[in-house]
């Protein structure tokens, strides 16, 4: 099988949102009258974002999953993408299976591979994501006010636990936890519908990738404001629930989980529980915006400081 | 310096042409009313799209300009890039000129560089690209007629050139025609400029990354033609004339040239030529495209066929 044969086979698809897809020299696309384009891009390098021998089909989903996490966060539909991948060798069982994992993801959310690009080398995977949203509606980082509520989707720690336990460095946990855990490490689920919903009740959002903490710190320092957060609110599986005194990083500074961290006024609460109730996604109030700089994270609201190890993750410390 | 201060210092600077660049989620961009986005991505890998231990201010240029080249052969603009970069360790002076040769490149053509990823790995580069051409204008690979003339943009050979004797497998060449070659590899001239005038001009165009017979093929493929080269015709530096006789396959089928290859109707013959004139650049006319299908090389037009042991470069072979 050549690189052609290989492309044809795995990744070219019908793109009915494009003008034209793979098999140019470029993609051609017709953006929507009104609309702002939103443009991310991700890599993934095996032995650092996953393990080595991971299931090819979770790698293909959790390789788009991480950047549509990042158009849900700026409130925007996703439509195109591209895939630039270095294989080691062109093995179609493990073509067909990350393909089908991409693909299956793609498909729910409409979203097109338009083109992209296939070599030989470490096994390397970069997605680059287009989106749309109302011209002006996107939701940024520098939006937060001191006062806001902040908020988080769904459920952390999860995912860390899942890098802890393969590293050989978990906590004691019970079996339902590092099933569940392994789930969310390898089948994260981008939130695109509650960005979309976020428009005009969020005043800034990010997505949760490298560790609560760390992430919120961008927000905070985009936004000119600090933030504390409570440790006690962070919300968490009922499996997991033993390990939030003990092993606090995994929630507050761990890495994959692709939640979205949201900051609201005060005034758009019941809105956002109202929303939470109709998604049928748990939006939980962990913090909130203060005047200064930094994120505190205490164990209650007006408790004392808890200390973490480190706050995010860092590809080069 | 960690992941952060590595963007910050090498990577983010000013996006004039976005609404909003570096360090959020996404970028937002604003698309031209009228115009269609075109959109490409490229991924170089260390060992197999450069040598190990190139300069590093050469390989930030080529990294964009193979990206730039798709655009150009596309008849569009250059707009926005992301960058998306894996290396072994964050290197200062390895970062700082890799990041001069990228935006030196960015800048002559007015490309904002929107966003991206840094990452620990085995060194990889991916761009992704995109550009903007009126709605309906792109020049596409679909578009050959029998009875077209075929045309290359600059000179071929060099790149090949260089790649076969930094493997130790150089033909004899003169250190003239080596100094050349090497320089043809490593900095690469997208031809943006010649792209957008073939709207209107060219029938077909492909940039040649691979080598010229192969990428044809694919042209002629999509349009359901078939091609007859001229090996005399290919054109190539006068240093390297001696070896078109005893190395063709360095020109017709050798990669990383990134020149354009295009077909017109003769009715343009004229019009390309004072285009030509007016650019300062070599447009040459290299075959015909002819009913049937497959590219067939002849030594001279209406001559005998010239064997290659191969097409061209193909990652997977």
């Amino acid at each position: 099988m050549n690189e052609f044969q290989l492309i044809r086979r795995y990744f070219d698809r019908p793109a009915p949102g494009a003008v034209l897809g793979v098999g140019d020299d470029a993609a051609i696309l017709a953006p929507t009258p009104g609309m702002e384009l939103v443009v991310t891009s991700d890599m993934l390098v095996e032995g650092r974002h996953f393990f080595a021998g991971v299931d090819p089909e979770s790698l293909g989903h959790k390789t788009l999953a991480v950047n549509l996490s990042d158009i849900a966060a700026m409130g925007a539909r996703a439509r195109w993408a591209t895939l630039a991948i270095a294989l080691p060798e062109a093995g179609e069982a493990w073509l067909a299976a990350f393909s089908r994992g991409f693909f299956a993801l793609a498909d729910r959310f409409g979203v097109d591979l338009v083109g992209g690009d296939t070599t030989r080398g470490p096994l390397t995977l970069s997605v680059t994501l287009i989106g749309e949203v109302p011209a002006g509606q996107a939701v940024r980082r520098d939006g937060a006010q001191a006062g806001d509520d902040i908020w988080v989707s769904g459920e952390l720690g999860g995912a860390a636990l899942a890098v802890a336990w393969r590293g050989g460095r978990a906590p004691d946990a019970s079996f339902d936890a590092i099933r569940y855990a392994e789930r969310r490490l390898d089948w994260p689920e981008p939130r695109l519908q509650l960005g979309e919903r976020l428009r005009g009740l969020a005043s800034a959002a990010l997505d949760v990738s490298d560790g609560l903490c760390g992430d919120l710190a961008h927000l905070c320092e985009r936004s000119g404001v600090a933030a504390e957060l409570w440790l006690s609110a962070l919300p968490c599986a009922e499996a997991l629930l033993p390990l939030r005194v003990r092993a606090p990083a995994l929630f507050a500074a761990g890495g994959d989980d692709y939640e979205l961290c949201f900051t609201a006024p005060r005034a758009h609460r019941a809105a956002i529980e109202a929303l939470s109730a109709e998604l049928g996604l748990r939006l939980t109030r962990v913090g909130a915006a203060v005047s200064g700089e930094g994120v505190r994270l205490l164990d209650v609201p007006g408790g004392t400081p808890v200390f973490l190890t480190h706050a995010s993750y860092d590809h080069f410390r």
